[in-house]
């Protein structure tokens, strides 16, 4: 039998819910949170654990404590990031961010694993880059995304995102002028090592992960790429062709 | 600060990553889960762990012990649910499962409330039917709805739903022939209180959430839900219109 442990933390689960519930317009007449023992009361636990769940709050950039005043929020609710045909990262964000930044961790050529290569219609074995990516929304790491492009035609992509910065533009520099989103599928997860410490968060914290496939314009399949975003920070969106 | 401790339990981890290690098919060649001794290793944590992950995933009825033998992997993936413009429960799953059902806990006529009204494009103030379901594929629990619909038009959803089991069929016979799903939005927490419930989760289980707007044909929304998948049984699949 699994223990009957949570197995996770009141004050997580307290965070949570305050998060809700700063996205829900619950403070908005204010714009503070109310006092410690105001919320303690509100979700029936004690002064310590709201502190804690506060100071998680406060690392994420949602509230901020003010000296001699209170808690003030800062940012009411998370990115939203659209999936459609025509997703692209750094559009992706629009106004809502005034700097977004891609960095390349790593880029390496080498065998694509067998779900990979059957995504791009690729035979068993063939060789990929397998590029390694963070983005970052005004200068706060949001997403880190594995992504394959067939090798043959792409051998280059590593170099060329390195100096672009742009997955867009990088397939325009080798030929591809245009690219359309054939599917994504959303999961959810507990973080883990690395994405951890390359995202900064809290261990524990969740992740939202969107595994997709994108095609030239003729159908053929150039990129498979799996993309973990912090859950905390980023919200999916989907909305119908224009 | 927080304090740093994970606040989620190294099982719960270990049975996280044993499942993206089902799904990506690393032990498909046997069908059957490595011994406690060979998971331990290539995990890094001891055979205690191990067996509480296996107990989680076995609890989720993704791997079964038999007798004797070892564990089996029952089932690999997650159950798919595409958000299109076509959205509709019943069909989202086809023929994944056998058995599809949708239950209603309540139906209550309130006050939207602020963000709803917003959304449903109604003025502050305006009654909405609230509704509140859960579906199950297969007898197992899969998702936790609420549902508003403006009251004026709707008054007779929660009975009509609890008869037909569908907000399509009840949609129907209410005078909505057909409609569609105008935005989706896709968001990450950790299961909290009824949800836990209803859903059979472990404490401490993430869930996607789907908050969503449908209209009819003409562009009026008729319907706002906020739809609380299981994450560890569905994820959701996002696909360019036929």
């Amino acid at each position: 039998m699994v223990e009957r442990q949570s197995g996770v933390a009141l004050w997580r689960q307290i965070a949570d819910r305050m998060r809700l519930a700063i996205n829900n317009g619950d403070f908005d007449e204010t714009g503070m949170m109310p006092p410690e023992t105001v919320l303690a009361a509100r979700f029936g636990v004690n002064r310590h654990t709201v502190r804690s769940a506060m100071a998680a709050l406060s690392e994420e950039g949602i509230v901020r404590a003010i000296q001699g005043i209170g808690t003030r929020i800062e940012r009411r609710d998370r990115l939203r990031f659209p999936i459609s045909r025509r997703t692209r990262f750094s559009q992706g964000l629009g106004n809502q961010t005034r700097d977004i930044e891609g960095r390349m961790l790593e880029a390496m050529t080498e065998v694509a694993p067998t779900a990979v290569a059957q995504a791009l219609g690729l035979p068993t074995g063939t060789l990929c880059v397998r590029m390694e990516t963070v983005n970052s929304a005004d200068k706060r790491p949001i997403s880190r995304a594995t992504h394959y492009f067939p090798a043959e035609r792409f051998a280059d992509m590593g170099g060329t995102y390195d100096r672009t910065r742009s997955v867009t533009a990088a397939f325009r520099e080798l030929g591809v002028p245009d690219y359309v989103r054939r599917s994504t599928e959303i999961s959810a997860i507990h973080a883990e090592g690395d994405d951890i410490r390359h995202l900064k968060l809290s261990p524990g914290a969740i992740i939202l992960v969107a595994t997709a496939v994108n095609t030239d314009l003729a159908g053929t399949p150039i990129q498979f790429s799996r993309t973990r975003f912090a859950a905390d920070r980023v919200k999916l969106t989907v909305e119908p062709e224009a």
